[in-house]
């Protein structure tokens, strides 16, 4: 099969490899549909992360082609949709929705889905089956599902976004544009979001946003207090990783309110004295997509949300290197890779 | 009156010194009966926090003897309980049950209650009557929820201590033990104690712990994952401040746990990288102890909970000195100072 190979910082290549075998009775062997790339797959690429000859991908749909003897919840033939870390679902850690922590998890992106087909581990409790095979226009919207839609929504549930509130999202990539969704979505009354780019704006607007602020910082946090009466946001999700994102999150946040945050954090440290005094709550971390994933399966199937309109830019898997460059030149918000 | 006065670090005296005076039509005047010295006052008495001829104490239950022109809900004569922020209880955050950072707030650490009389602004929203006159064997507890107690509890509500859980708390001074009362209150099923001190474990059993832990740092970290499948503490209260009682805290919680911190930060820095990692909730700050106040005095009133004995000192009010010098060389937990 053909699958993408990160050689080092910036070197991407589609080559063959091997196609893989069930190893445990509890995996299933997909046949992807597409694939995609994840701005975390840029920190390696930008040299942030060590690589060396790694398989990529760890965002997937597509349709079971064998399963192992013990794989009872999905079928040859069923339409998927799974996410970053295989769970078994079954764990007390997972019974409580935090699947990213799965005692038995093990992290898609060390088998690679940038790839013709992948091996699922744990596939009863990782893959949620469609209920059919799906028209092709709402491929890029159950992609989504499978990481960033499913990332947004948790940093809108981590920040205990919800009716009449105020949020407000730090981050315009598509996990921030899909806690915009998400916030509208969970009954937000206001969406605050934080974006200097026009056409990321726009499409915060359709997602549901109904302020936007340019500023960053401070002057961004001064922004927000001006819009809520002085007081901060109930609300906040941050979407980026850096200290800066991390601290204009925490300040635009009003004490006993909550920040959600799901940028891989990089270099962040969070000062503990501020932290005291600001009263916030904060929860966040890799995102437990499995728990939302067949409520957001439904509200896709059902046409209510596109988050597949993140993706701005679509290649064939064998151009996978372009992909890369584009999302690395911030000429592409999200790159859909099809098979 | 007579009031305490830190005149510098290590220097703590009593004074003769004006009586406070109705200043606002929203203000009280109370005569106390007891006052006490926080772990806090201990910070600017080693020379951690600057200090010049500053009045202390942010403790207190009285009687009512003025009341401003526009205080309704307690009369001269009721006794009283407040806590260390003096709050309107009417805003949006304390409507939120946020009123440590009620917007009209006042610190009454800046007007000091290690004294006989003391003015207390917005009364009507700050202080709590009690049912009657109490007994004096009820004062201790009373004292007690002016603030430990209601930082102890605060900190088991923001760890969402509840029904069925592990709770473990992370310091073993007033806060913590009364942490350990709170989480009983509130139904933890089992309640770890990380404590050196043989006093103090015998008072953690009496309030409810059910483990011992001796090690600290990352040795109690795994003590904690030993009694609990690996997976660590459902809620975890850190009652110190420093570094290590706060990454010891986030460690002993599983993924999706939660830590409510209380401990005043110093000094403290929490890595971005591990916290997301980790995946736990993190709330903390100085309590809103008014949210729980009129619950714990009808919890004490009745006799459910004694946490009075947190208080291993009695001392008169002149006699502070001995009490401060008492909690730095650690020959007492708490001190009461009485009038």
């Amino acid at each position: 099969m053909r699958q993408v190979v990160m050689h080092g910082p910036g070197d991407v290549r589609v080559e063959d490899r091997e196609d893989p075998k069930i190893i445990e009775p509890t995996d299933a062997v997909i046949r992807l549909t597409a694939t995609c790339i994840c701005g975390s797959d840029l920190w390696p690429y930008r040299g942030a992360e060590p690589v060396d000859h790694q398989v990529m991908g760890h965002e997937y749909v597509g349709v079971v082609e064998q399963v192992g003897t013990e794989v009872h919840t999905v079928k040859v033939g069923d339409f998927v949709v799974g996410s970053f870390w295989a769970s078994d679902n079954t764990c007390e850690i997972c019974q409580a929705g935090y699947q990213a922590y799965c005692t038995h998890r093990v992290l898609m992106g060390t088998l690679g889905t940038q790839s013709e087909l992948a091996r699922i581990p744990l596939a009863d409790g990782t893959l949620v089956a469609t209920p059919g095979i799906p028209e092709p226009d709402l491929i890029p919207s159950l992609m989504a599902a499978s990481d960033v839609l499913g990332t947004g929504w948790f940093a809108a549930v981590a920040a205990e976004v919800g009716p009449g509130k105020t949020v407000a999202v730090v981050g315009d990539g598509a996990v921030g544009l899909l806690g915009i969704l998400a916030a509208k979505q969970l009954g937000a009354e206001r969406i605050i979001a934080f974006s200097r780019h026009t056409d990321r704006q726009a499409l915060a607007r359709e997602f549901g946003a109904t302020d936007i602020i340019g500023e960053r910082g401070d002057a961004g946090v001064a922004k927000v207090r001006d819009l809520t009466d002085g007081l901060g946001a109930h609300s906040v999700i941050e979407a980026v990783g850096t200290q800066e994102a991390m601290m204009q999150a925490i300040r635009s946040t009003r004490p006993g309110g909550h920040v959600g945050f799901v940028g891989v954090s990089h270099g962040v440290s969070i000062p503990g004295d501020e932290l005291f005094m600001a009263g916030v709550h904060i929860h966040g971390g890799p995102a437990p997509v499995r728990r939302f994933l067949p409520d957001l399966i439904d509200r896709i199937w059902t046409r209510k949300i596109n988050p597949g309109k993140v993706f701005d830019l679509t290649l064939p898997l064998e151009q996978a290197a372009q992909g890369y460059q584009a999302m690395d030149r911030r000429t592409a918000t999200k790159v859909l890779l099809t098979l």
